[in-house]
């Protein structure tokens, strides 16, 4: 359980063994990623696989946590 | 405004102009897209910018929205 990945981001929590979501310093200002991660000559890299967001894209994506989790409701309830 | 992009997804909400939180059904699952979009010959298709969470990565997740909003707060304090 590091704090940090081998790029020095500060690793937030694990979404799977290698989804990971980070946070680092880019220009003086806060980037959110949330990203898969691949493993190569033992060291682990951040893929292409994933997004990494401003910090405005966060304000507006952490205000709408709760609109996404009705969705996913909604849609769990017409699948079953 | 609309609610379902051009592939039929339910487009919850958009981080930025081509930047969009999504939910679509995938084999009797819920995945939930935080992905980039471009234009082609005047239609709007994802772009491989983006990650596509399960249901359980999605859990993980928002459980640590918090935590996230928290070092987003920390690591703006030390910039600054």
């Amino acid at each position: 359980n590091r704090e940090y990945d081998d790029q020095g981001d500060l690793i937030v929590c694990k979404l799977s063994d290698m989804r990971r979501v980070t946070i680092q310093d880019f220009k003086g200002k806060s980037l959110i990623s949330i990203r898969e991660y691949f493993i190569k000559d033992g060291k682990e890299f951040p893929s292409s696989r994933g997004i990494s967001l401003t910090e405005d894209q966060w304000s507006i994506f952490k205000t709408h946590v709760p609109d996404i989790e009705k969705a996913v409701q909604k849609m769990e309830s017409r699948i079953q």
